[in-house]
């Protein structure tokens, strides 16, 4: 018996694999031969979870809150999120409208799922997130890549919007903070994106996973300016809590029976002790560590924007938020993912090759990730100094 | 602004909600008015998780293992599945071909976006488990649903295959045990299944969720049949871990690397601290107290079959697994969702309607679980037994 005569749907073609992967495996063989390889490729903080949330999470196991929830949640958690949304954002939501996820990653799917009929295109950003365009070709979309520069700050604009969308153009997806550049959209450029979006009836998507983790100005929310956003966000980034799988998605009201029915087929429910240990994220206490390791980050930053910028790669608009800084080496390479492999085989610093987020000026650009500390940091910018000089 | 001018993708409409669902808020509002609801229509084991994984999760959260891990899953635990293979079925898999998913849910998306183009049929029984149907049609395929009856144990044989698969046929999805039916696929029934898919270039799929819940007779897989199926499992069923969400595919060595692939677009990792945890599923005190958990759910089904065919249900195939009976209950009622609703109604007996899992006879069938206590059970005969008098 053989599955020789078979093909793969048509789909996965479409679908490449990340370069970053690559590098990763021999960034792990290098470690195992005893290489000490300092990680700029990660995209996840390098803090443990936050201790009164790992107790939440303890305590739900110990009282055995083991089995399915309801598929959108379990309403405390909602009501929860609810709260969060009033307190840090001063903005009302109804907890009927959040959707607890696996991760943004659940979200992601759920939104695609609901939003894309084949051939239809969702407006966004190149350079950015590469599952999100994926999730797009997941169901038979078409993401439609727009080429963002420095004018624009890395992100979608207006002008893009009225220039660009077209017949089959259904939604429009920003980023903000946007990884791999860092860069937000502010509140008057996405008053002005909301407003020509649904003069279109088009959908806008606002993935707003690095909300929170922003420096030297305060995060903001699409919701605050566009009630029938649909928001993506997530526990991994400013809460910590990558592994636990969980994130959420509000919604306009009338789309909340049709992506909880999709939940309840696609995922059946979060994790259930992630969602408990997450009642824990929005104390008071859980809040004041993140603070305090945001405060970290910044300083990270600090260090590292200057450093990179000083080595000659050019990094126009200041990043003021997630941990990546998106820096250009045109000067020192046409080619690089060829140059990011040379630095790992040479140096052991590990970092993203642009290519993984897009092709515009996806050769010229290497993605450096600040979730390590800043010894390591320091560390990274000799061997990336000696690196340039003996290249 | 308003979404009012936009219409969600034409799959949504295509997936037809739970009627339990309904049912299953009726249930919950009758138990906030102080109303003592027995619940027959739940899909997981009423036991918490065994005390051994309880304590692993624990103690991984103790350590702060709380990051993303490799998309297919911690090497160790993929290892530990094979040696479950190893030492409860006696073959031999590559821990390189098993992946590690949230859930069967998981591992069912990851199938369905690998080998279903847009238009791709794939056969399965009706009835069956609702997501399989669904996630067929989440990537525009479309279930292929064969009518089954007790001649063949409500599963499909090897004359459905011959006289059903056509040009658009890509796969056959067997589930052993079946929920709704709890009936198995025997060994000579697979392999002919198995040989006349491959003799058509097909692809296997094989649901085996429940698997280690039979009762009188001993589980086996798929892949002692065919080296080359798609097999899904999970920890929900026999290992207690429902909303950990937590399981398990395995997959033909060509297919891994694009499974690989997706599951790092679409879920970026299982949840890290279940698969720390499930790492203390396969021991033999954990295995200990799943045994005499399987035990209990064989004399819960011992009880209720009978008690189910004296009340005039047809039950013409034997459950052997899972913890559902599949009743006919054609003599008291032509619209079994009204039934059920009724049932609720007057007696608090909660249970799923014939009509979730397809159209083949659903308004004359009725899903009872046994995921309830002995004691449950038999208050709840008789509560039905009173229903069907008073009717
Ligand atoms: C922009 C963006 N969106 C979504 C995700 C998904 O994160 P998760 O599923 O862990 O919430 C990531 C993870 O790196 C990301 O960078
Ligand atoms: C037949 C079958 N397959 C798959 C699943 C999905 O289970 P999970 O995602 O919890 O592993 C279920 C759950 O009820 C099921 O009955």
């Amino acid at each position: 018996m053989s599955l020789s005569g078979f093909q793969w749907a048509a789909r996965v073609s479409q679908i490449a694999p990340f370069h970053v992967m690559q590098l990763l495996a021999r960034a792990r063989q290098l470690q195992a031969e005893g290489r000490d390889v300092i990680h700029m490729e990660v995209g996840e903080p390098d803090f443990p979870t936050a201790a009164p949330v790992i107790q939440a999470g303890q305590d739900a196991l110990a009282k055995g809150l083991t089995q399915y929830t309801p598929a959108a949640g379990l309403p405390e958690l909602r009501e929860a999120i609810a709260g969060h949304y009033q307190t840090a954002y001063g903005v009302d939501i109804d907890p009927g409208r959040i959707i607890v996820t696996p991760g943004a990653s659940g979200a992601l799917l759920l939104i695609a799922a609901l939003l894309v009929n084949p051939g239809d295109k969702v407006m966004m950003a190149d350079p950015t997130y590469p599952c999100n365009r994926n999730f797009m070709r997941l169901f038979e979309g078409e993401p439609q890549l727009i080429p963002v520069g420095a004018d624009s700050e890395y992100q979608l604009n207006v002008g893009h919007i009225e220039q660009h969308w077209d017949d089959r153009t259904r939604a429009a997806m920003l980023a903000t903070p946007s990884n791999p550049t860092g860069t937000l959209v502010g509140k008057e450029a996405l008053q002005a994106i909301s407003q020509a979006v649904s003069a279109r009836n088009g959908a806008l998507i606002a993935d707003e996973i690095y909300q929170g983790l922003t420096y030297g100005v305060n995060a903001m929310t699409a919701l605050s300016v566009n009630d029938e956003a649909f928001v993506i966000n997530s526990f991994s980034k400013y809460f910590g809590m990558t592994g636990w799988r969980l994130g959420w998605l509000v919604a306009p009201d009338n789309a909340v029976s049709e992506l909880d029915k999709l939940a309840q087929n696609v995922f059946l429910s979060a994790p259930t002790p992630s969602q408990y240990a997450a009642l824990a994220a929005f104390q008071p206490e859980t809040i004041a560590i993140l603070e305090e390791r945001r405060a970290e980050f910044a300083r990270r930053r600090d260090f590292l924007l200057p450093a990179l910028r000083e080595l000659g790669m050019s990094v126009p608009v200041t990043p003021e938020g997630a941990f990546y800084i998106y820096a250009g080496v045109d000067h020192l390479t046409d080619d690089s993912y060829q140059w990011c492999q040379d630095l790992l085989e040479q140096e052991f610093v590990a970092t993203t090759p642009g290519l993984d987020f897009g092709l515009n000026g996806a050769r010229k650009t290497v993605r450096f990730a600040y979730a390590t500390d800043i010894e390591q940091l320091e560390q990274a910018v000799e061997r990336i100094a000696r690196f340039i000089r003996q290249s």
